[in-house]
């Protein structure tokens, strides 16, 4: 059961036929535009006086939506009102600086203030909470409705919390995945094979895309590899890439880039794909909720905007992991199969290690250390990332029908070793803008070290991504932790697990403290190092 | 499957144990209060120059939720940054009007601003969103937060959203209801029976209330009367009750009232009775959602709170009534039984005619003169509304142990028509206060006449509230509309319906063209007139 309440007064500004085709004389009065120093952030504001005639005569509340218009230029704001007339005067309508640049009009051009139409597809948002199936054209209106700016947070919450958990089906899913990548711009390669990788998150130091890309560039295929930033993690890989290169790229430029070199490891943020995502990871970050719908729709349909036709998803799996149980990857997986094959991209899903952070170095510096040492086959080189790579980029290659299924592996080692990819790594950092100046880990350094002797059975993903991410990555590009031991390695009392850096003392104090309450690490018996998932 | 995003930095801010019990230096320096005249309703802004070494040092992030303190008062506020130095300089921190008085503290006084715990209740949402069944703690945790002003729009949304439609069980609706009536003050009366009604709402002129408390309190049964005002309806008894007297009454003078009348006809704002339903309705509303689970709790906790043992329910039943389907009607009633029952109120449900408007007056000084001619014993009285509260009156009289089963109705209307009920509402009035001139109908009046000749065989409760509403009901308390056709009756073409009554020209002209639009009532053969419900 479930009831509407109706807004009256709200309702019937737009819904009655006039006919004239226009409101009433109060609504249309007209406000001069005031520019405010006031940073609202993603949220529009506009600051209206409470004595000014519109105001009181629309009946507009305090912290309601209101809709401005001037010029076919329309925003929406939440209606802030002011009784300072050295702020905003009567007859003046006031932006906060994000408001003024979407309408983008000059200060005092006369604007028209109104009750916008409340969005319609909230409808579709109710009845999925009232239980209903939702189709591509719900799917379609909402996404719509997002990106256009209609849905408040508080709207955004319960569309997101109504799909969350049990509350999409896979076919759901579908639609949602092929609306969300219809609601911004769609790249087109013209090749048969467009090559991408994807990992789900949630291990530190799990910088595999930066080898992937050069040893499937080098063999030829297409792999135009655009990446986010760290949201909650202590580096994404724009924000490590940017270390060697300029990953802000145009659209344009990037898209000479990877004609020329096959291959790209640029920001993804300039090119409009699936914006609506962009816009919903504001709600969902602080409530915290990230739920399988959620995550498969917002991964595929970037990769249906991008263009990618062949996809290879990587689904760590791991006590600390995101996925933390088999059954679980194993259902995440049938999922993305059913959406993928839905959406014309052949897409296949492997389920990794994920009991502990990849590599050495967790943070930008560090990270683009442990990444050149395994393109320059240093013997320093990280083992783990050099395998995971190999063993990713091997599956990419056997996309190519040339590639015999099974030797993808052995030709990815190939490239590798014989320099192929260092080679190729160098050529597209050039393509992208190369860094004149690599920066140096963080200056102020601590050890961790072991409390007693035993075998390394845990290292916790979470903690070790809150030390480093405290430490001050990614932002500073040289903090974050460096790992000594791994997963079964033997630790003496006293010997150092890991190294925190930091470039700032705050940040250096706040983490350490952090590390010296609870470590990340835990020692124990040879019997109880957890067994490698991939090998089940 | 569900995961959860750790933000890293702000959950750390405050879950490590730091041996001095601080915080670093930065976020303990000190900021100047400043008050701006800015109206955010009944949300906390706070401004914050963006130079100010506080914002810059402590990492927030403009539209994020940060904490003030000084001399233990305690405020969180959502953050807007501003880049001019007349509104908020560097070193001070501005507070919206809200802000301001909630901290409570002078201008000057010097405060710091510090990131905020995350609600800890959040977890629960979590866990609801993911389908759990949670407990009274869980609710009584959120509800504390949620009255602490912990929680955004957005979180509220979430909870909301999680727990509606069949995301509660009659349990979790059970604990849900002790949690809300825990989170604010309770009433103790000290008598064996305090009676009370609660209409669930949705239908226009439906004023019983005016009439079952001066004829229950005439028989000398306690039934102290608070009721809310018109949230979405164009009155509610508190508006309708205000054109004859006072209704916001302090808690202390309520009491006095009740025992010295037995009754009372006041605005239940004024107490703290389950208070987190106020806040709570500031997000379903905008949203649109009203399930059932949040409808029963608001109800009983408000009516346990208030000291209420036993309760008579109406649920009007009708197309256009909130309840639109026996089986929903039934279904209802026995939700509220078995909560009913385990939070010790004894209550009954009963299930009324809900086709139509009460009465024939719709908005406050119309509603007014149906009351007066009904406890007048005018002939002019609508009969409906006068058998409607005999009906209720009646049954809550039997809650008395000296009257017996089947024959309250007639000892209500003993005391109805003898002048009993008209004496105890002067007295009722007096004791509030009684208003010295009672507004005209609004002057401005339009009537809206059958175009053709049948039957009333619909009224739509709906669009006559619609009507009322943009006629400038309850604010302007004249306005509204009064209905002189109902159903079973026949009009013959030309003949007026009803009428609209307004006092500004504006909203006469928004009702008029509306009600030309869609008059709400239809007109048909004798045969299409629905059946009454309470026939059934």
């Amino acid at each position: 059961m479930q009831y509407l309440i109706l807004e009256s007064r709200q309702f019937l500004m737009f819904n009655i036929p006039f006919k004239n085709g226009g409101r009433s004389a109060f609504v249309m009065e007209k406000l001069s535009l005031k520019r405010l120093s006031i940073d609202t952030y993603k949220e529009n504001v506009a600051y209206m006086n409470g004595r000014c005639p519109v105001y009181r005569a629309a009946g507009f509340q305090a912290m309601s939506k209101i809709k401005i218009t001037a010029d076919h230029h329309m925003i929406l704001a939440v209606l802030n009102v002011v009784h300072d007339d050295s702020i905003v005067a009567p007859g003046e309508l006031g932006l906060s600086q994000q408001a003024f640049m979407q309408l983008g009009l000059p200060s005092g051009t006369a604007v028209v203030v109104d009750h916008p139409e409340p969005p319609a597809s909230m409808d579709a948002v109710r009845r999925k909470i009232a239980g209903d199936r939702l189709g591509y054209r719900d799917f379609r209106a909402i996404t719509k409705d997002i990106i256009e700016n209609r849905y408040s947070k508080m709207e955004m919450a319960a569309f997101l919390v109504a799909c969350a958990e049990t509350g999409l089906e896979r076919r759901e899913i579908l639609y949602y995945t092929k609306a969300m990548a219809d609601s911004g711009q769609r790249l087109e390669w013209l090749e048969p094979i467009v090559a991408d990788k994807h990992c789900i998150g949630g291990i530190p130091g799990n910088r595999t895309s930066m080898l992937v890309v050069p040893i499937v560039a080098a063999h030829g295929m297409l792999i135009p590899k655009t990446s986010s930033r760290a949201i909650t993690s202590p580096a994404g890989t724009a924000d490590t890439m940017e270390v060697l290169a300029e990953v802000n790229l145009e659209p344009k430029r990037l898209y000479e880039i990877v004609r020329e070199e096959r291959g790209c490891l640029a920001w993804g943020g300039t090119s409009r794909l699936a914006p609506v995502d962009d816009i919903l990871i504001t709600v969902e970050r602080p409530l915290g909720i990230d739920a399988t719908g959620q995550m498969v729709s917002s991964i595929l349909s970037k990769k249906l905007a991008a263009g990618s036709t062949h996809l290879l998803l990587d689904i760590p799996l791991g006590p600390t992991a995101k996925v933390r149980h088999m059954q679980q990857a194993l259902s995440l997986r049938k999922i993305f199969e059913y959406v993928g094959d839905r959406i014309g991209i052949h897409l296949e899903a492997i389920i990794t290690d994920g009991r502990q952070p990849i590599g050495k170095g967790v943070g930008p510096v560090l990270e683009v250390r442990d990444v050149m040492q395994v393109l320059e086959n240093s013997p320093e080189a990280p083992k783990d990332l050099k395998q995971k790579a190999l063993k990713l980029s091997g599956r990419i290659l056997e996309f190519d029908p040339s590639i015999r299924g099974g030797t993808g592996y052995q030709v990815a080692k190939e490239i590798l070793e014989s320099g192929k990819a260092l080679e190729k790594m160098k050529a597209i950092i050039r393509a992208q803008g190369e860094k004149t100046k690599i920066p140096e880990p963080g200056k102020l350094t601590y050890e961790v070290c072991a409390d007693s002797d035993g075998w390394v059975c845990g290292i916790d993903n979470f903690q070790i991504n809150r030390i480093a991410r405290l430490a001050g990555a990614p932002l500073d590009k040289g903090a974050g932790v460096d790992l000594f031991k791994k997963l079964g390695d033997r630790a003496e009392k006293g010997e150092p697990l890991y190294r925190i850096h930091a470039e700032f003392e705050s940040d250096f104090k706040f983490a350490v403290r952090l590390a010296q309450n609870t470590s990340g690490y835990s020692l124990g018996a040879e019997t109880e190092i957890p067994k490698n998932p991939e090998e089940f």
